[in-house]
């Protein structure tokens, strides 16, 4: 079944849930879902909506300019998305396997609905990882030199990819603040920790250190602030003293792949709109 | 903020989230939240609406009649309830106390918005529990002889205070089928083990001896066929080999006590909308 | 049964877990439980060892000293415990109540086995509380005039009665280092974030504000370094974008009750021994 | 490090853990982990051992034969392994990928120490997994006739191959009681529900008809009697009214690889007694 879903943001008013499905429903459309949240602190209303577009005769450039029609007295921020366009993902990873291995698989089962045409890296390791599931693997490893130049080739194989999102799973280099800015809510990172504790480096010695009993680890849109960017999901494991930093990095990992898939599915599915540092992450 | 909430069921449609919000907005009403679910193997299609009734000069009994024309043509089951009419709730209990704790706690704290004008037992045992929270306690001992007729009484006492809800924290008497088809929807039990798992009696020795890794309890709705009605909660806790069968118990206090109060709460709030024997909870 | 509980930590040599137990043994003890745990990074051995006192015929006093004499060579760092002497609890509280109740509950179900001989508040509000439960109240307004003084009258109260552990159960004053050094490892504090995220105030506003996904709760021992003490248990709930910092707190004082009970009970069952600011805690 | 381990049952009695572990430490062995258990209601005790075997001048045979007499008159019952002898798992699989995805995926990263030198299915479907990770792969369609011929066939190929474990990864056939007594306490299976509720088959479209709110997998050593085997490992989620049959099957692919994993490393590890229908499941 074809469906198309809007996400929506605006300033609440009185009547929004209303006006915004009767125009839906008033062009013959089936609504199969919708989802609202209203943030009173900041006056804000979003919604997301699931249309059945089998039996509607109009085009998508028609749907959207209508829409877009309806919705300017409103002031409407909105995107629209189809099921039948399967997202590009683009995986970046250095020598650990785990959140690679879990999103191949996940695709692979039809749990994540996107292509990966491409897996890059900074290192030549997990080139078989993406030779087992034949993904193209490309290796541009990085010093203090080349650094501006090689995110300058990532990028370009990213454009002529025409990639929709950039997944960081475990991928141990800082990107530009630039380049980031080019993806904006479209370079999904894990980081190795219950945010925002253990921000940085190293996070599962430190929590060895502090004697946490629980880690976790935490999937956030990537901002020009590191560890800053708005939490997508997150999920902790109990641990206890008989755990070393080694167990931790163990345990941890099944926590990261999981929390990554997670992220990247919700993202895939359009379920999530950000809003400043938070994020509105709809149940499917 | 006085606020209405709807519980509306019906067949499935196109149209009806259109209809019904904008019934409600041509009458001048803010629709604070609106959360829908369609079976799609039962086509069915089932609707909770909070509105803010501040601001609104009608009458509630004028808004009702004005739904209920609104609905006709649609066939909507529907009930409406508001934010300013505290529901009474009376407990039943025998001789633990952990639940009934809980119960008063929370509603003390302000978490469970109820009144509890009275407890009822078949064992005198907890009468110090209800004194220490000032609520009246009555006690019905129960053997086979007066069963019906003690149960005829606790169903008078119930009707002399409008009770609106039944809650059986751990209450070791099985209801008669009258008594139960008397308060439908309106029986809450808490059973000690994962259901459909343990059904019965000394599910902790049970689950013991079966060698279980986790152990649960669950939250339902009491109907004729014990042990089968509506869920309405459920959680876990993990255990391991060590735990005998009385540090099950143990350990199943707490989480009998969370699953009871967070059912208890969520009928409180006019979240649940029984569909045969599935419950639709939706979140808060 | 009597039972009796040793505590041990040294560093780590062979021969260690042979010895002991051949100690025990060769006195006639029955071992009902042995747990061990090595710290190889620190090179330290922690022993927590479970003794039936049922059928033997000696003294406390005898038992030390002998163990005492052994334990020289082996330059062992231990303490001993007897299942019939009741540990006494003072509950320090300010105006919530929710983990003062879940102490209180908890007492009076049999599932902490303890004394609670006085509660202590820096405000009157939870007299009603301590009442119920029969328990004196004692409170000690404090303003940055009487501060020390108050704290001396507190430290008086806690030495008249004998007490073995205080608890901060939302206690909202910092306590002198001075006052905190007396009681080493016999505080426990609960800190309502999972820390080491959002230490100091108002963590659910600022959880609230980073747009987290799940809220914790931690419960240590107290160090005069605030909210870095030996951190003993820790837990977490899922939350949404929904849940608003009102609900964030709500939520919350589920897991802080929890979380510091559990805590509270594990440091009563004796359970727990201090190594820096980590913590071995021996599962019962 | 090269260690052994030594997993001990026997009847109760005074003084086990002195003895045995003076054994070990008076043959020069450092006791680098001692985890036991007592069944209070069998009157049965159960240890685990972790010797270091590095710098013991000593071989297999002679500790073997050593404890062997040693073990005699405590009519001892008892197992030795190495950490250096690579166990070796055959997976049986029919259609469903995500088991042996994680399991392949957790060998290769290290998690799980074994050799995974075969996997065997009754249908063809999942020969490009094990190509990706380079593992032989047999085929032995199934029907009524040649069941018996068939399964004699797996088993020669277990034999040849030295098969320590066999892993049941979602192998949708019953295999001969003969087949599962050859294996005892060597076969473990993965059933994709929370035992013992909804055994037997289909049971993502029957916790969708009960409506429950969570929904599980158990991990266990297969029997004769089908569901009965003892339990190794069990973990839930939490689902809600939302996640229909298909939703339900794709949450609990999750849990199902997560659960059988565990379960597998708990017993590569070594961490598993057998003891009736319940085990006795040391933490690491």
């Amino acid at each position: 079944m074809k469906q198309a879903i809007f996400l929506i943001q605006c300033q609440d008013r009185k009547g929004l849930l209303s006006e915004i499905t009767t125009f839906f429903y008033s062009q013959g459309f089936n609504i199969l879902h919708c989802q609202q949240y209203t943030d009173i602190f900041e006056n804000k209303y979003f919604m997301r909506i699931k249309l059945d577009m089998t039996d509607v005769v109009t085009t998508r450039k028609k749907l959207e300019s209508d829409f877009d029609e309806f919705s300017r007295p409103y002031n409407l921020n909105w995107e629209a998305y189809y099921s039948d366009c399967v997202q590009k993902i683009a995986v970046l990873v250095s020598k650990t396997s785990h959140c690679l291995y879990d999103l191949l698989v996940h695709r692979n089962e039809g749990d994540l609905h996107c292509e990966i045409p491409l897996i890059i890296s900074n290192h030549p390791d997990l080139e078989y990882v993406a030779d087992k599931f034949r993904v193209p693997f490309y290796c541009f490893s990085i010093d203090k030199e080349n650094k501006t130049g090689q995110e300058e080739l990532v990028r370009d194989l990213l454009e002529r990819h025409h990639i929709d999102l950039v997944v960081l799973a475990r991928y141990m280099q800082v990107l530009s603040t630039d380049f980031i800015q080019h993806y904006p809510g479209r370079i999904i990172n894990i980081h190795h920790a219950f945010l925002p504790g253990f921000k940085g480096g190293d996070p599962y010695r430190r929590a060895w250190e502090r004697g946490v009993k629980m880690i976790g680890a935490t999937a956030h849109y990537a901002t020009a602030d590191l560890d800053e960017g708005p939490i997508i999901e997150q999920d902790v494991e109990r641990i206890t003293h008989e755990d070393d930093p080694d167990e931790l990095k163990r345990i941890g990992k099944d926590i990261e792949r999981r929390v990554l898939t997670r992220a990247v599915k919700a993202h895939l599915e359009h379920r999530i709109i950000n809003s400043g540092c938070r994020t509105i992450v709809f149940s499917k």
